[in-house]
Protein backbone atom coordinates (compact mmCIF):
# COMPACT_ATOMS: atom_id res chain seq x y z
CA UNK A 1 0.00 0.00 0.00
CA UNK A 2 2.40 2.27 -1.02
CA UNK A 3 1.88 6.14 -0.85
CA UNK A 4 3.93 8.38 -2.25
CA UNK A 5 2.70 11.32 -0.63
CA UNK A 6 2.02 9.43 3.03
CA UNK A 7 3.43 11.14 6.11
CA UNK A 8 4.14 9.01 9.49
CA UNK A 9 4.40 8.83 13.11
CA UNK A 10 4.96 7.21 16.35
CA UNK A 11 4.08 7.98 19.75
CA UNK A 12 6.04 7.38 23.14
CA UNK A 13 3.70 6.92 25.93
CA UNK A 14 5.95 7.48 28.80
CA UNK A 15 4.96 6.61 32.03
CA UNK A 16 4.43 4.10 34.85
CA UNK A 17 1.21 5.06 35.78
CA UNK A 18 -0.21 3.58 32.37
CA UNK A 19 2.30 0.58 32.65
CA UNK A 20 0.83 0.10 36.22
CA UNK A 21 -3.09 0.05 35.08
CA UNK A 22 -3.18 3.32 37.60
CA UNK A 23 -3.94 5.65 34.50
CA UNK A 24 -6.01 4.51 31.66
CA UNK A 25 -4.44 6.23 28.90
CA UNK A 26 -6.40 8.30 26.30
CA UNK A 27 -3.59 10.34 24.75
CA UNK A 28 -2.87 7.82 21.83
CA UNK A 29 -6.78 7.92 20.84
CA UNK A 30 -6.99 11.45 20.70
CA UNK A 31 -3.51 11.90 18.56
CA UNK A 32 -4.64 9.29 16.17
CA UNK A 33 -7.81 10.57 15.36
CA UNK A 34 -6.54 14.12 14.92
CA UNK A 35 -3.67 13.13 12.77
CA UNK A 36 -5.61 10.70 10.81
CA UNK A 37 -7.93 13.83 10.04
CA UNK A 38 -5.08 16.16 8.74
CA UNK A 39 -3.45 13.28 6.87
CA UNK A 40 -0.68 11.77 9.50
CA UNK A 41 -0.91 8.11 9.74
CA UNK A 42 0.01 7.04 13.25
CA UNK A 43 1.76 3.95 12.93
CA UNK A 44 3.14 2.71 15.84
CA UNK A 45 2.74 3.57 19.53
CA UNK A 46 4.96 2.26 22.94
CA UNK A 47 4.48 3.30 26.25
CA UNK A 48 7.24 2.67 28.26
CA UNK A 49 8.86 3.78 32.12
CA UNK A 50 10.03 6.66 33.62
CA UNK A 51 13.19 5.15 32.95
CA UNK A 52 15.78 7.40 31.08
CA UNK A 53 17.87 5.03 29.11
CA UNK A 54 14.68 3.48 27.65
CA UNK A 55 13.47 7.15 26.67
CA UNK A 56 16.87 7.42 25.02
CA UNK A 57 16.80 4.24 23.00
CA UNK A 58 13.20 4.27 22.44
CA UNK A 59 13.04 8.19 21.35
CA UNK A 60 16.78 6.85 19.07
CA UNK A 61 15.54 4.22 17.42
CA UNK A 62 11.45 5.53 16.05
CA UNK A 63 12.99 9.18 15.42
CA UNK A 64 14.79 8.04 12.49
CA UNK A 65 12.01 5.48 11.18
CA UNK A 66 9.13 7.87 11.39
CA UNK A 67 8.27 11.32 10.10
CA UNK A 68 7.28 12.82 13.41
CA UNK A 69 7.47 11.32 16.83
CA UNK A 70 5.24 12.35 19.69
CA UNK A 71 5.99 11.93 23.26
CA UNK A 72 3.40 12.04 26.35
CA UNK A 73 4.08 12.76 29.94
CA UNK A 74 7.27 13.40 31.92
CA UNK A 75 7.93 17.37 31.76
CA UNK A 76 6.45 18.60 34.92
CA UNK A 77 8.48 19.43 37.85
CA UNK A 78 9.23 16.77 40.02
CA UNK A 79 11.63 14.34 39.89
CA UNK A 80 9.95 11.78 38.77
CA UNK A 81 9.91 14.47 35.55
CA UNK A 82 12.76 13.10 33.25
CA UNK A 83 11.81 13.63 29.78
CA UNK A 84 12.96 17.04 28.94
CA UNK A 85 16.77 15.54 30.32
CA UNK A 86 16.26 12.28 28.37
CA UNK A 87 15.72 14.00 25.34
CA UNK A 88 18.67 16.55 25.59
CA UNK A 89 20.67 12.45 25.65
CA UNK A 90 18.71 11.41 23.06
CA UNK A 91 19.99 14.26 20.80
CA UNK A 92 23.66 14.76 23.16
CA UNK A 93 22.86 18.54 23.19
CA UNK A 94 22.58 20.46 26.68
CA UNK A 95 19.16 21.36 28.71
CA UNK A 96 18.89 24.90 28.65
CA UNK A 97 16.47 27.53 30.19
CA UNK A 98 14.25 28.99 27.96
CA UNK A 99 13.77 32.15 28.10
CA UNK A 100 10.09 32.93 26.63
CA UNK A 101 9.09 29.54 28.22
CA UNK A 102 10.37 30.84 32.31
CA UNK A 103 8.87 34.29 31.26
CA UNK A 104 5.32 32.12 30.55
CA UNK A 105 5.81 30.50 33.99
CA UNK A 106 6.87 33.44 36.20
CA UNK A 107 3.91 35.42 34.50
CA UNK A 108 1.44 32.41 35.57
CA UNK A 109 3.15 31.77 38.78
CA UNK A 110 4.28 35.08 39.70
CA UNK A 111 7.89 35.77 39.56
CA UNK A 112 8.10 35.66 43.33
CA UNK A 113 6.61 31.94 43.29
CA UNK A 114 9.12 30.65 40.90
CA UNK A 115 11.74 28.32 42.50
CA UNK A 116 14.51 25.49 41.76
CA UNK A 117 11.61 22.78 40.46
CA UNK A 118 9.67 24.83 38.60
CA UNK A 119 12.52 26.43 36.67
CA UNK A 120 12.83 22.84 35.61
CA UNK A 121 9.82 23.06 33.59
CA UNK A 122 11.28 25.72 31.38
CA UNK A 123 14.72 23.65 30.49
CA UNK A 124 14.48 22.41 26.74
CA UNK A 125 17.44 20.63 24.83
CA UNK A 126 19.49 23.23 23.31
CA UNK A 127 18.17 23.86 19.45
CA UNK A 128 14.36 23.46 20.64
CA UNK A 129 11.49 25.12 19.55
CA UNK A 130 8.52 25.69 22.22
CA UNK A 131 5.20 23.89 22.06
CA UNK A 132 2.56 26.21 23.75
CA UNK A 133 0.56 25.69 26.86
CA UNK A 134 -2.26 27.85 27.13
CA UNK A 135 -3.64 25.45 30.02
CA UNK A 136 -0.98 25.93 32.77
CA UNK A 137 1.97 28.00 31.07
CA UNK A 138 4.34 25.04 31.22
CA UNK A 139 5.15 24.37 27.60
CA UNK A 140 6.42 21.49 25.68
CA UNK A 141 9.26 21.44 22.79
CA UNK A 142 9.68 20.52 19.36
CA UNK A 143 13.26 19.12 19.01
CA UNK A 144 13.82 18.37 14.87
CA UNK A 145 10.86 15.67 14.13
CA UNK A 146 10.46 15.37 18.25
CA UNK A 147 7.46 16.86 19.85
CA UNK A 148 7.60 16.50 23.54
CA UNK A 149 4.06 16.82 24.98
CA UNK A 150 1.94 17.08 28.89
CA UNK A 151 0.83 13.31 30.26
CA UNK A 152 -2.80 14.87 31.53
CA UNK A 153 -5.08 14.44 28.61
CA UNK A 154 -6.37 18.33 28.82
CA UNK A 155 -2.75 19.80 28.33
CA UNK A 156 -1.51 17.26 26.13
CA UNK A 157 -4.80 18.01 23.72
CA UNK A 158 -4.21 21.42 23.71
CA UNK A 159 -0.94 21.28 23.09
CA UNK A 160 -1.94 19.01 19.92
CA UNK A 161 -4.58 21.63 18.65
CA UNK A 162 -1.73 24.43 18.63
CA UNK A 163 1.00 21.97 16.99
CA UNK A 164 -1.02 20.34 13.72
CA UNK A 165 -0.90 23.64 11.52
CA UNK A 166 2.71 23.04 11.89
CA UNK A 167 2.93 19.80 10.31
CA UNK A 168 3.64 18.39 6.93
CA UNK A 169 0.53 16.12 6.00
CA UNK A 170 0.25 13.53 3.62
CA UNK A 171 -2.87 12.31 1.58
CA UNK A 172 -6.00 12.25 4.36
CA UNK A 173 -6.89 8.11 4.77
CA UNK A 174 -10.97 8.28 4.34
CA UNK A 175 -13.14 5.85 5.69
CA UNK A 176 -16.29 4.10 4.98
CA UNK A 177 -17.83 1.45 7.82
CA UNK A 178 -20.68 -0.60 6.91
CA UNK A 179 -22.40 -3.35 9.68
CA UNK A 180 -24.56 -5.82 9.60
CA UNK A 181 -25.48 -8.49 11.90
CA UNK A 182 -23.29 -11.63 9.89
CA UNK A 183 -21.09 -13.41 11.71
CA UNK A 184 -17.64 -13.25 10.67
CA UNK A 185 -17.17 -16.70 9.66
CA UNK A 186 -20.27 -16.44 7.45
CA UNK A 187 -18.74 -13.23 5.35
CA UNK A 188 -15.15 -14.04 5.41
CA UNK A 189 -14.68 -15.84 1.79
CA UNK A 190 -16.67 -12.94 0.37
CA UNK A 191 -14.85 -10.38 2.02
CA UNK A 192 -11.35 -11.34 1.29
CA UNK A 193 -12.46 -11.40 -2.00
CA UNK A 194 -13.32 -7.71 -2.11
CA UNK A 195 -9.95 -6.99 -0.49
CA UNK A 196 -8.29 -8.65 -2.68
CA UNK A 197 -10.04 -6.76 -5.59
CA UNK A 198 -8.99 -3.64 -3.86
CA UNK A 199 -5.28 -4.05 -2.91
CA UNK A 200 -4.74 -0.38 -2.28
CA UNK A 201 -7.51 -0.05 0.25
CA UNK A 202 -7.46 -1.70 3.52
CA UNK A 203 -10.23 -3.96 4.91
CA UNK A 204 -10.30 -4.73 8.14
CA UNK A 205 -13.71 -7.00 10.60
CA UNK A 206 -14.27 -5.76 13.99
CA UNK A 207 -17.01 -7.81 16.27
CA UNK A 208 -18.77 -6.43 18.85
CA UNK A 209 -21.36 -7.89 21.43
CA UNK A 210 -23.63 -4.66 22.95
CA UNK A 211 -26.53 -5.35 24.98
CA UNK A 212 -28.47 -5.19 21.61
CA UNK A 213 -26.82 -8.22 20.53
CA UNK A 214 -23.69 -9.43 17.67
CA UNK A 215 -22.54 -7.08 15.38
CA UNK A 216 -19.24 -7.02 12.83
CA UNK A 217 -18.16 -3.21 11.63
CA UNK A 218 -16.18 -3.68 8.47
CA UNK A 219 -14.01 -0.63 7.99
CA UNK A 220 -12.61 0.31 4.86
CA UNK A 221 -9.97 2.95 4.38
CA UNK A 222 -7.91 4.47 1.82
CA UNK A 223 -6.91 7.58 0.29
CA UNK A 224 -8.88 7.06 -3.56
CA UNK A 225 -12.75 8.27 -2.58
CA UNK A 226 -13.64 6.52 -6.18
CA UNK A 227 -12.11 3.26 -5.22
CA UNK A 228 -13.58 3.64 -1.60
CA UNK A 229 -16.84 4.17 -2.76
CA UNK A 230 -16.61 1.21 -5.16
CA UNK A 231 -15.64 -1.69 -2.35
CA UNK A 232 -18.30 0.05 -0.15
CA UNK A 233 -20.74 -0.58 -2.68
CA UNK A 234 -19.14 -4.26 -2.75
CA UNK A 235 -19.53 -4.86 0.69
CA UNK A 236 -23.03 -3.15 1.28
CA UNK A 237 -24.31 -6.11 -1.83
CA UNK A 238 -22.53 -8.60 -0.01
CA UNK A 239 -24.04 -8.32 2.92
CA UNK A 240 -27.33 -8.24 1.17
CA UNK A 241 -26.89 -11.33 -0.61
CA UNK A 242 -26.58 -13.06 2.96
CA UNK A 243 -30.09 -11.78 3.52
CA UNK A 244 -29.15 -9.79 6.15
CA UNK A 245 -29.02 -5.53 6.00
CA UNK A 246 -25.70 -3.05 5.80
CA UNK A 247 -25.98 -0.46 7.82
CA UNK A 248 -23.34 2.57 7.01
CA UNK A 249 -22.33 4.25 10.01
CA UNK B 1 15.48 -0.86 41.87
CA UNK B 2 17.18 -4.42 41.21
CA UNK B 3 14.64 -7.18 42.19
CA UNK B 4 15.53 -10.40 42.12
CA UNK B 5 12.55 -12.00 42.25
CA UNK B 6 10.88 -9.66 39.57
CA UNK B 7 9.06 -11.08 36.73
CA UNK B 8 8.24 -9.12 33.55
CA UNK B 9 6.18 -8.46 30.36
CA UNK B 10 5.36 -6.97 27.39
CA UNK B 11 2.20 -6.02 25.61
CA UNK B 12 2.14 -6.23 21.86
CA UNK B 13 -1.49 -4.57 20.46
CA UNK B 14 -1.78 -5.63 17.31
CA UNK B 15 -4.59 -3.36 15.77
CA UNK B 16 -4.89 -0.39 12.48
CA UNK B 17 -8.24 0.30 14.38
CA UNK B 18 -6.26 1.84 17.88
CA UNK B 19 -3.49 3.38 15.86
CA UNK B 20 -6.55 4.95 13.46
CA UNK B 21 -8.36 6.17 16.71
CA UNK B 22 -11.35 3.98 15.93
CA UNK B 23 -11.07 2.27 18.72
CA UNK B 24 -9.97 3.09 22.22
CA UNK B 25 -7.77 -0.04 23.62
CA UNK B 26 -8.72 -0.81 27.13
CA UNK B 27 -6.55 -3.98 27.31
CA UNK B 28 -3.67 -2.95 28.11
CA UNK B 29 -5.10 -1.34 31.47
CA UNK B 30 -6.69 -4.64 32.32
CA UNK B 31 -3.86 -6.91 31.81
CA UNK B 32 -1.60 -4.29 33.55
CA UNK B 33 -3.60 -3.80 36.76
CA UNK B 34 -4.06 -8.10 36.60
CA UNK B 35 -0.54 -8.43 36.17
CA UNK B 36 0.55 -6.13 38.85
CA UNK B 37 -2.13 -7.56 41.22
CA UNK B 38 -0.25 -11.11 40.96
CA UNK B 39 3.60 -9.95 41.02
CA UNK B 40 4.19 -9.33 37.45
CA UNK B 41 5.36 -6.12 36.23
CA UNK B 42 3.96 -4.55 32.89
CA UNK B 43 7.61 -3.37 31.77
CA UNK B 44 6.53 -2.10 27.53
CA UNK B 45 3.93 -2.37 25.43
CA UNK B 46 3.64 -1.53 21.56
CA UNK B 47 1.15 -0.83 19.56
CA UNK B 48 1.45 -1.75 16.16
CA UNK B 49 -0.46 -2.05 12.72
CA UNK B 50 -1.98 -5.42 11.14
CA UNK B 51 1.43 -5.65 9.70
CA UNK B 52 3.34 -9.04 9.01
CA UNK B 53 6.74 -8.34 9.06
CA UNK B 54 6.02 -5.95 11.85
CA UNK B 55 4.64 -8.20 13.95
CA UNK B 56 7.53 -10.70 13.52
CA UNK B 57 9.82 -8.07 14.58
CA UNK B 58 8.33 -6.57 17.32
CA UNK B 59 7.50 -10.53 18.42
CA UNK B 60 10.96 -11.78 18.44
CA UNK B 61 12.60 -8.43 19.98
CA UNK B 62 10.38 -8.69 23.00
CA UNK B 63 10.33 -11.99 23.24
CA UNK B 64 14.03 -12.00 24.43
CA UNK B 65 13.77 -9.31 26.61
CA UNK B 66 11.05 -9.86 28.56
CA UNK B 67 9.91 -12.46 30.70
CA UNK B 68 6.30 -12.85 28.96
CA UNK B 69 4.99 -11.20 26.14
CA UNK B 70 0.96 -11.04 25.40
CA UNK B 71 -0.15 -10.18 22.31
CA UNK B 72 -3.69 -8.98 21.49
CA UNK B 73 -5.92 -8.83 18.33
CA UNK B 74 -5.90 -10.53 15.02
CA UNK B 75 -6.84 -14.21 15.71
CA UNK B 76 -10.42 -13.96 14.20
CA UNK B 77 -11.49 -15.85 10.88
CA UNK B 78 -11.23 -12.61 8.25
CA UNK B 79 -8.74 -11.92 6.28
CA UNK B 80 -7.30 -9.48 7.94
CA UNK B 81 -6.77 -11.74 10.94
CA UNK B 82 -2.83 -12.03 10.09
CA UNK B 83 -1.00 -12.64 14.11
CA UNK B 84 -1.34 -16.49 14.23
CA UNK B 85 0.58 -16.88 11.10
CA UNK B 86 3.03 -13.80 12.37
CA UNK B 87 3.72 -15.76 14.91
CA UNK B 88 4.43 -19.03 13.83
CA UNK B 89 6.81 -16.86 10.93
CA UNK B 90 8.15 -15.27 14.23
CA UNK B 91 9.06 -19.06 15.49
CA UNK B 92 10.27 -20.22 12.30
CA UNK B 93 7.40 -22.81 12.29
CA UNK B 94 4.61 -24.61 10.56
CA UNK B 95 0.84 -23.41 11.80
CA UNK B 96 -0.88 -26.72 11.70
CA UNK B 97 -4.97 -27.42 13.13
CA UNK B 98 -5.26 -28.12 16.32
CA UNK B 99 -7.59 -31.19 16.95
CA UNK B 100 -9.02 -29.81 20.24
CA UNK B 101 -9.50 -26.01 18.88
CA UNK B 102 -11.28 -27.36 16.16
CA UNK B 103 -13.11 -29.73 18.35
CA UNK B 104 -14.55 -26.26 20.99
CA UNK B 105 -15.33 -24.70 17.69
CA UNK B 106 -17.31 -27.09 16.19
CA UNK B 107 -19.25 -27.75 19.24
CA UNK B 108 -20.00 -24.59 19.71
CA UNK B 109 -20.99 -23.39 15.72
CA UNK B 110 -22.65 -26.85 14.84
CA UNK B 111 -20.05 -29.33 12.75
CA UNK B 112 -22.83 -28.41 9.89
CA UNK B 113 -21.33 -24.40 10.07
CA UNK B 114 -17.65 -25.03 9.56
CA UNK B 115 -15.93 -23.52 6.70
CA UNK B 116 -12.73 -22.47 5.72
CA UNK B 117 -12.79 -19.26 7.18
CA UNK B 118 -13.45 -20.47 10.96
CA UNK B 119 -11.51 -23.23 10.53
CA UNK B 120 -8.47 -20.61 10.60
CA UNK B 121 -9.15 -20.30 14.07
CA UNK B 122 -8.08 -23.40 14.64
CA UNK B 123 -4.66 -23.26 13.41
CA UNK B 124 -1.77 -22.57 15.66
CA UNK B 125 2.12 -22.53 15.31
CA UNK B 126 3.40 -26.32 15.92
CA UNK B 127 4.64 -26.70 19.57
CA UNK B 128 1.93 -23.94 20.77
CA UNK B 129 -0.74 -24.79 23.99
CA UNK B 130 -3.99 -23.40 23.90
CA UNK B 131 -5.75 -20.57 25.69
CA UNK B 132 -9.40 -21.14 26.21
CA UNK B 133 -11.78 -19.09 25.58
CA UNK B 134 -15.05 -19.65 27.33
CA UNK B 135 -17.14 -16.69 25.51
CA UNK B 136 -16.98 -17.43 21.90
CA UNK B 137 -14.88 -20.91 22.07
CA UNK B 138 -12.26 -19.67 19.14
CA UNK B 139 -8.84 -19.86 21.30
CA UNK B 140 -6.07 -18.47 21.96
CA UNK B 141 -2.97 -20.01 22.17
CA UNK B 142 0.61 -20.15 23.78
CA UNK B 143 3.78 -20.38 22.20
CA UNK B 144 7.29 -20.57 24.67
CA UNK B 145 7.07 -17.14 26.68
CA UNK B 146 4.49 -15.87 24.33
CA UNK B 147 0.70 -15.68 24.60
CA UNK B 148 -1.36 -14.38 21.87
CA UNK B 149 -5.05 -13.52 22.59
CA UNK B 150 -7.53 -11.83 21.26
CA UNK B 151 -8.56 -8.26 21.01
CA UNK B 152 -12.05 -8.07 22.06
CA UNK B 153 -11.99 -6.39 25.70
CA UNK B 154 -14.62 -9.28 27.04
CA UNK B 155 -12.76 -11.97 25.43
CA UNK B 156 -9.27 -10.63 25.95
CA UNK B 157 -10.22 -10.53 30.12
CA UNK B 158 -11.41 -13.96 29.54
CA UNK B 159 -8.51 -15.16 28.30
CA UNK B 160 -6.30 -13.29 30.72
CA UNK B 161 -8.12 -14.75 33.77
CA UNK B 162 -7.87 -18.42 32.41
CA UNK B 163 -4.21 -17.96 31.63
CA UNK B 164 -3.04 -16.54 35.27
CA UNK B 165 -2.84 -19.16 37.20
CA UNK B 166 -0.47 -20.63 34.61
CA UNK B 167 2.01 -17.85 35.31
CA UNK B 168 5.42 -17.85 36.98
CA UNK B 169 4.98 -14.82 39.51
CA UNK B 170 8.04 -12.50 41.56
CA UNK B 171 7.17 -10.58 44.52
CA UNK B 172 4.27 -8.46 44.54
CA UNK B 173 4.29 -4.36 43.98
CA UNK B 174 2.36 -2.92 46.77
CA UNK B 175 1.44 0.69 46.83
CA UNK B 176 0.01 3.80 48.42
CA UNK B 177 -1.33 7.07 47.51
CA UNK B 178 -1.61 10.02 49.20
CA UNK B 179 -3.34 13.27 47.34
CA UNK B 180 -3.46 16.73 48.80
CA UNK B 181 -4.24 20.09 46.91
CA UNK B 182 -0.58 21.62 46.90
CA UNK B 183 1.00 22.02 43.69
CA UNK B 184 3.53 20.37 42.42
CA UNK B 185 6.28 22.71 42.32
CA UNK B 186 5.71 23.54 45.91
CA UNK B 187 6.71 19.93 47.07
CA UNK B 188 8.96 18.82 44.37
CA UNK B 189 12.22 19.28 45.99
CA UNK B 190 11.01 18.00 49.48
CA UNK B 191 8.99 15.07 47.38
CA UNK B 192 12.42 14.77 45.91
CA UNK B 193 14.46 14.40 48.87
CA UNK B 194 12.27 11.51 50.20
CA UNK B 195 12.76 9.51 46.92
CA UNK B 196 16.54 9.79 47.85
CA UNK B 197 16.31 8.23 50.73
CA UNK B 198 14.26 5.13 49.55
CA UNK B 199 15.92 4.28 46.64
CA UNK B 200 14.32 1.24 46.55
CA UNK B 201 11.02 2.78 46.25
CA UNK B 202 9.43 4.61 43.04
CA UNK B 203 7.76 7.72 43.80
CA UNK B 204 5.54 9.29 41.05
CA UNK B 205 3.53 12.73 41.17
CA UNK B 206 0.36 12.74 39.25
CA UNK B 207 -1.39 16.41 38.66
CA UNK B 208 -5.19 16.23 37.85
CA UNK B 209 -7.55 19.04 37.16
CA UNK B 210 -11.09 18.28 38.75
CA UNK B 211 -14.52 19.94 38.65
CA UNK B 212 -13.77 20.22 42.59
CA UNK B 213 -10.41 21.82 41.77
CA UNK B 214 -6.53 20.63 41.38
CA UNK B 215 -5.22 17.33 43.28
CA UNK B 216 -1.62 16.10 43.04
CA UNK B 217 -1.55 11.83 43.79
CA UNK B 218 1.98 10.82 45.41
CA UNK B 219 2.08 6.86 44.03
CA UNK B 220 4.17 5.22 45.89
CA UNK B 221 5.30 1.88 45.21
CA UNK B 222 7.70 -0.62 45.98
CA UNK B 223 8.10 -4.51 47.03
CA UNK B 224 8.85 -3.70 50.99
CA UNK B 225 5.86 -3.24 53.06
CA UNK B 226 7.87 -1.48 56.25
CA UNK B 227 9.61 0.89 53.67
CA UNK B 228 6.64 2.10 51.79
CA UNK B 229 5.06 2.66 55.06
CA UNK B 230 8.08 4.69 56.33
CA UNK B 231 8.19 6.52 53.30
CA UNK B 232 4.17 7.39 53.06
CA UNK B 233 4.52 8.68 56.51
CA UNK B 234 7.25 11.13 55.73
CA UNK B 235 5.29 12.05 52.68
CA UNK B 236 2.08 12.86 54.70
CA UNK B 237 4.14 14.95 56.95
CA UNK B 238 5.63 16.59 54.45
CA UNK B 239 2.22 18.06 53.05
CA UNK B 240 1.20 19.03 56.50
CA UNK B 241 4.02 20.40 57.10
CA UNK B 242 3.23 22.76 53.91
CA UNK B 243 -0.30 23.65 56.29
CA UNK B 244 -2.06 21.05 53.57
CA UNK B 245 -4.29 18.28 54.08
CA UNK B 246 -3.44 14.40 53.21
CA UNK B 247 -6.01 11.90 52.50
CA UNK B 248 -4.16 8.94 51.90
CA UNK B 249 -6.77 6.86 48.82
Amino acid sequence: MANPTSVTACLIIIGNEILSGRTQDTNLNFLAKRLSEIGIQLREARVIPDVADTIITTVNEVRRVFDYVFTTGGIGPTHDDITADSIAGAFGVKLVIDPDARRALEDRIGKENMNEARLRMARVPEGASLVLNKLSAAPGFRMENVFVLAGVPAIAQSMIEWLLPHLTVGAKTLSKTISCNLQEGTIAKELSDIQDRYPSLEIGSYPAWHAGGFKVSLVLRGVDEGLLGAAASEVKKMIEHFDAVAVEE
